[in-house]
């Protein structure tokens, strides 16, 4: 069924040491049981989640009332996803609280299906007749599918087959009611995810009728008339957030005459990510171009330096192409997330580092940005500047918040970072024919299929702090296989030495440095990328970042923080020839390295003086100044803003 | 009653030819024809007024139901008050059409007047249980205030006796409900506007009651607990638009203890006019300390460089110090006109030139920029950056239009901008003891009162676009008095010649220039500001204007658009050491002077490249890029923008 020679790895990364094992372990000791109190209500001072109620309400184990975001199921889900990915790297008799937790949701979302295998607490307690009567935007499927995507990984991580059978229950009753074939109903969800959760499934089981369902929701998708219309003029349609424009659905024209990425960011990210899968399992070509015109949209024209995406507040939207204000952004963690996905798609679909280089830059920057170091404490909104006397007295900014929260009346976001981070390890390689392709380096273990024999590697690096990836293969292989180094996009200089011998290491047109080899447990492969601290200019198009210059080091992009440099940064220039210097600071923010540069201070007006100033200089009418002064800034990596007092931040300087 | 030796001149200035005579012609000749129309709900295509229809029905003339926004008549009012300052102008036997349409409408509004004196066609004929009860919304007051501006502008241009008669009963019926004394009623109105209108009506009328009324209003305003508060808990108490934060209407504290502008900018800035207003009447220090605080906090931190001010879209505020986003402006322009209408109570006040610089710098710029050349066609915001394709596909741009309107369901600023470009006469000038100062430079011919004589002058200019201004008095005088001429703050250098001789010419603290004299109709006095094109640069706190410069000449602030530069004018820049030239171009909107600047061009990425590059030059990451070239801009007048094909705007340029 999937694509000759290409095979997804099934979780056979074990992440140990480095950047990353800092946040499995965080995810595991913190963020998990966090979430489960959070989704039990049991969070003082935090918005109730009702998530787990309203599973005992449905499930008949306790009487009461729905309560929360129509699609609130959902965040259980996505914490039952993150739960199965944690429990695949642990040992069976250990994590037996999580273990317990698991049982208990599932048992009461087993308890919740009803007999024709419908799952969905909204309806089944609230609106009995509302069932698949607002497909536009009731998200039921969109529920179903973080359910089904939970399955998948229970049954991978916990070897949980009970959660499976609901989730094929499931989807067989989706089969039954959506199609083409009559009586079937021609419908698709509002918020697409039950597409890329069917495929998993369906590669799961096998079962070939989740993945033609999956192709059949990203088919109909768009065909006019529109279902959503249709829907909606029906007696008794009763609208839940009233938003017509189909755009907005990414339902304006099928999905292979898109071409530009519109509407809500997150919808969209989950929309492509099923149509790459697709291309993937199908190998058709229209639609991979399709995919590849609309991740070259995202990526060249609406993303922010951050991987953030869907810049307007306005419906969580994309906005014009090279729209990308840094105060008012969105730039939702869960876009950043789904920017990950799609990327991770691409990416299996091409062979390309460039896809790589996208996830890299979502990963580092835009998605842990929304979870603060302590692993209790969130962001939904990532904007590149914020300035907190703004946000306070401004309602254009009521969406951008400067300190982190305990919870949110919709999650989304908490839930999505805790899957997102413990499933890091599945998108360290890939592989095709006898190529290994090394695509996020890490510090571990992999033991991964490789042209029908399993390949056992280690692979220790400091990275992203500093630039060497050792690899070392854990046994003799049996005869030769070619592992692929990914060469990132901002690379420049880099060296690769086998056993201490440079190896010739330009990049092909796909990225990635290739060794084949007869590879001997004795074999070191070292890849060396320099990381000097990079000045990063925007498009000029892009015209909120004109005359502005932001800094990265290897995929980390930094910012200004108030924490280090005092109020007013917007007084703060780093002028074009400023010395930057990396010096790492374990002692900063978990451990960083932050950079050093030579600015210079030019304070504003002094009080009395004006708001504008004429000319300059001798005759000059720019009031009482003070002279601009050398000073020492400190930027910290972007990731890592808010975690200390509140105050100001700033990803794009003043050059 | 007036503070000693001032007096508001009573439009005795005839504006008669150069830059405002073209405006004085354009409101005469098409706008106030075609707003009557508007009123009448006769342009086709355009949204309908209904405010005549409104007076029609509370009148009785005609059956029907209410339509509108709850302050629609308003609409009219400003309308009649801007063809009385018309009519003012106009020998008597003729604008007989204008005469017949102004006795029409006030047949109307008398007609609808109820027996109390009470005149307001929403509650009238739609609610007539719910008037006063409330006041923070319904806007009663604020239409009241409206009419009886218009009777006063209509007495003194066309001798009308019956709207004065009205207006007087309907101020009588207001005193006899609100005031301290029980039984009267301690609340006041949401949107001020009622307050400057009594200060008029008192000074005209010569009643101190309605001065007192005003005073009452404005020292009754943010007492605690709040009347609004009270109000809105009373049974029955019916909202309109919910808006609850006291800050938004002022409300917040007493007004002499308010120190920051905030809230809706245009409430902000009549509640501040007619407290200037109060303080000039009755000379108090601590009120006329507040006012200037409130000038300060807008003018040098929440003020576009056009005089635009309100940054937020949300609610029509004014954001925190220094946060004016060019794109998403607000800048409404009636909050432009209002800073102008308090800036010249300011000046009256304090007989200081900055006040007068901040009505100049408004008017030029954030005022006019809302009335098309063609006077049919206007802006209701006005941002300093425009990207079509980000307004068309954005909602949170969805205030900012590229296109001018035919009229607004709310239509506040149309009917504006016509009373208020029919009065700049009123502003020229301003008296105190024998000083006559020279406030608004213009082509025209004054009579007015200084140090009880009338004083007949001419005053000869192209300004703004020539700098030199002469004066000649039309008799000889009885006596000496004096000339005080207004020194513009971003004038350097100027010159004064009296009948062809120098005359020491440096400025006082307060920024004017006094020449006394024995005046003899023979005298010319001649004043000569030099008009460089001038670099403006912001408070580097204004973070949307970091790393950018503006172009400013004499008053009038520039912008580039695509008619004259092409699109993407983000990939422009205009280097700090270009040269800079003024061009006249009388074949250009109308006749303006233009400024050519030698620019560079700066392409994007091309297709294919990066959207973020790295480093540059050997070795450099940029991707594909055309090399900058020399491409020589053309930047005209802000006000004139969108009077040609739709397209990009930009006012801070990259440097």
């Amino acid at each position: 069924m999937s694509r000759q020679g290409t095979s997804v790895p099934q979780l056979a990364v074990k992440i140990d040491g480095g950047f990353w094992d800092r946040y499995q372990v965080l995810v595991r000791d913190t963020v998990i049981p966090y979430q489960w109190k959070a989704m039990n209500d049991e969070i003082p001072g935090a918005p109730k989640s009702h998530s787990v109620q309203n599973f005992r309400i449905a499930s008949g184990v306790t009487p009461g009332v729905y309560d929360g975001m129509v699609f609130q199921d959902s965040d259980l889900a996505k914490w039952l996803e993150a739960a199965g990915n944690v429990l695949a790297g642990e040992p069976r008799g250990e994590s037996g609280e999580l273990r317990a937790w698991v049982e208990e949701a599932v048992d009461l979302i087993s308890r919740a299906q009803q007999p024709d295998g419908y799952v969905n607490t909204y309806f089944t307690v609230k609106d009995p007749d509302g069932r698949w009567k607002n497909l536009r935007e009731a998200h039921e499927m969109y529920c179903a599918g973080h359910l089904i995507e939970a399955g998948v990984s229970l049954h991978r991580g916990a070897g949980d087959q009970k959660i499976l059978d609901v989730c094929r229950r499931l989807a067989d009753h989706l089969d039954e009611r959506f199609g083409t074939e009559p009586p079937k109903v021609r419908g698709y969800c509002g918020h697409e995810e039950i597409e890329l959760a069917l495929v998993k499934l369906g590669r799961l089981t096998g079962e070939s009728r989740y993945l033609r369902l999956a192709q059949y929701f990203v088919d109909e998708r768009g065909r006019s008339p529109s279902y959503f219309d249709v829907e909606s003029s029906a007696p008794g349609f009763t609208p839940i957030f009233g938003v017509k424009s189909l755009d907005y659905y990414q339902a304006h024209v099928p999905v292979r005459q898109q071409k530009d990425a519109v509407g809500h960011a997150v919808r969209a990210m989950y929309l492509y990510t099923a149509m790459a899968d697709l291309a993937i399992e199908t190998g058709e070509t229209e639609l991979a171009r399709a995919c590849e015109r609309l991740w070259e949209s995202v990526t060249r024209r609406k993303m922010y330096v951050t991987g953030g995406i869907g810049s307007s507040a306005h419906l969580e939207s994309f906005g014009a192409d090279f729209d990308l204000p840094n105060d008012t952004a969105y730039a939702e963690t869960c876009a950043a997330i789904g920017l990950f996905l799609f990327s991770s798609r691409m990416a299996l679909l091409r062979d390309e580092a460039k896809y790589v280089d996208v996830m890299e830059r979502a990963l580092y920057n835009g998605i842990i940005s929304g979870l603060g170091l302590d692993g209790v404490s969130y962001f939904y909104v990532n904007p590149l500047e914020v300035v907190p006397a703004v946000c306070d007295s401004n309602g254009s900014y009521r969406h951008v918040k400067y300190r982190r929260q305990p919870w949110y009346g919709c999650a989304c976001c908490p839930p999505n970072i805790a899957r997102t981070l413990s499933a890091i390890g599945d998108h360290a390689y890939h592989q095709r024919g006898d190529t290994l392709f090394a695509d996020l380096y890490h510090e571990g273990t992999a033991s991964v299929p490789v042209d029908g024999r399993v390949v056992r590697l280690r692979q220790s690096t400091r990275y992203p702090w500093e630039g060497s990836v050792r690899f070392q293969p854990l046994d003799d292989a049996s005869s030769p296989f070619t592992l692929a180094l990914r060469i990132p996009g901002w690379s420049r200089g880099h060296e690769i030495r086998l056993n201490g011998s440079a190896v010739a290491g330009a990049p092909g047109p796909d990225g990635y440095v290739r060794v084949k080899r007869n590879w001997r447990k004795t074999d070191v492969l070292e890849l060396s990328l320099p990381l000097p601290v990079e000045r990063v200019h925007a498009d000029p198009r892009v015209r909120a970042d004109l005359g502005r210059v932001a800094l990265q080091r290897g995929p980390i992009v930094y910012c200004l923080e108030e924490a280090d440099n005092g109020a007013n940064l917007s007084y703060l220039r780093l002028p074009s020839d400023a010395p930057l210097e990396a010096i790492d600071r374990p002692d900063l923010l978990g451990g960083v390295v932050a950079i050093r540069a030579e600015g210079v201070h030019e304070p504003g007006q002094q009080t009395g003086a004006r708001l504008y100033s004429v000319g300059g200089g001798p005759g000059g009418k720019s009031g009482t100044r003070d002279a601009p002064s050398a000073r020492e800034l400190l930027f910290i990596p972007y990731y890592a803003w808010a975690n200390r007092a509140a105050g100001e931040m700033m990803v794009w300087a003043r050059e």
